[in-house]
């Protein structure tokens, strides 16, 4: 149950990101549902296809739908100005990020996985839905940019699975995964950390 | 039965708008062919693995592979010149488009799933052949550009669905349906229909 | 099993395609992993989706996740000057194509795809991993590049197939028709062999 009230809350911030750059390229309201729909619902699709659950929880229950399109309106109609934009979806690409890894890590080990192979599709899940958007609108993906992505996704995924292992799986460690997730990310665009680089020879 | 015609047909418009984009783009005829091949089953494979019936129907049944490379080898051999090459394109992938949202929504519902789940599965599979084909080619998503693309494939998808709902599910309204949203949609390129866009702050 | 070591050569070295594009693109050692996994993995998952079989190898063993992460790390600390990052790319990419089209037919008939279907899915195999490197990291998709790509990986898909249906199912046919494949396409990079292009009217 508390699994999928983090989906849902993450389907909407991601849902919300889309409509953000729908809104910052000058789409139309229909564009940005599209957008919307597409980075709300991506990650959960790779998801689900992936550990072979289909149809997605998504096409199952209608009511999840409803939620991506509640994202895209609401960003069509109280979007900031531009200078705005990629900041709040820095912000909600974060969000969406810790909290799919952990939902998705949480679904995988239900599903059967092993831990690190669930850690694995809670990580895809997690950066699924910005490297959808980014591709679709044209942006260099998230994940390939320099401030850290995946792995505070890896880490909130393996977060959950190590407890899991362990015999703790209260919601409030997912919450607890995720915030570590979100924080860690948000510090790494704050700080701009960075990994280390190849040597140039 | 006729479920697969329209389905095939489908395939074969898509496949040819892949052919000339490939054509456009100076490929070779292998190039070409690679384009007909992902546009034609594109939309197809997404809609088969959302709903989990794998293998999808063109890999299971290798006629379904004669078409695209039919579409493809037709285009190399017949294609007008680069000047009239987009707007073909445009009313090929109207008629795709048309196809596989009534396709996908028949096919989705045939498959168990809930209404509002199959119009969006008939819209997935309606856009998705185009989208393969643009992000492939480097075009920008023909979803994301300025005129209606996804809302006429979600309502010619949802007239399905209503009227499966209501118990009519002759094969004539899905070719109705699929109507409504060709028309639709080379009404919104004629006449340059917008949706609203967001207010400028 | 040794279809299993071929699967696991194949993700290596799409691996070290993956880690060199991310090098040459100076992206950090985390954005090198990723490519390198989603490179070295995705062939992999595209071919499990489609043929159904569901969650993919990789996410079932975690010692596939092994693969790609040391692949990625040997290009990071041992990758060539910026200079022959491409013609590696090129050798490198040849190889996984060749290991993941045989690997790929061979994987689909074991689960009972027809003939023309299985070659199908072993040259979508072959090509999936470059194309998703490409699309991510922004490079045109090596499959509509100007030499022969898909090509190569259909022959040696096909390869397998034939002798399939014909009884033979040693291992060392499908790495016979792996070396067809690769050295096909090595000869096509380095003799720039294109296959004819449409006529300019």
């Amino acid at each position: 149950m508390a699994l999928r009230v983090l989906d849902l809350v993450g389907i909407f911030v991601f849902g919300i990101t889309g409509a953000l750059v729908g809104v910052r390229k000058k789409l139309d309201v229909f564009g940005i549902l599209v957008l919307a729909m597409v980075t709300g619902l991506g990650g959960g699709f790779i998801r689900d296809v992936l550990i072979g659950a289909t149809p997605p929880a998504a096409l199952v229950d209608w009511r999840y739908l409803v939620v991506p399109v509640a994202a895209g309106l609401l960003t069509f109609f109280l979007h900031p100005g531009i200078g705005r934009v990629e900041r709040l979806v820095n912000i909600f690409d974060a969000a969406g990020l810790a909290l799919f890894c952990v939902t998705g890590a949480r679904i995988a080990l239900d599903y059967g996985l092993p831990p690190l192979s669930a850690a694995l599709v809670g990580t895809i899940a997690g950066i699924g839905g910005g490297v959808i958007r980014d591709l679709l609108s044209g942006r260099v993906p998230v994940v390939l940019r320099s401030e850290i992505y995946a792995t505070p996704a890896f880490l909130g995924a393996t977060i959950v699975v190590a407890a899991h292992a362990a015999g703790y799986t209260a919601p409030w460690i997912a919450i607890a995964a995720a915030a570590v997730c979100f924080v860690i990310r948000l510090l790494a665009i704050r700080r701009g950390w960075n990994a280390p680089l190849p040597r140039t020879p």
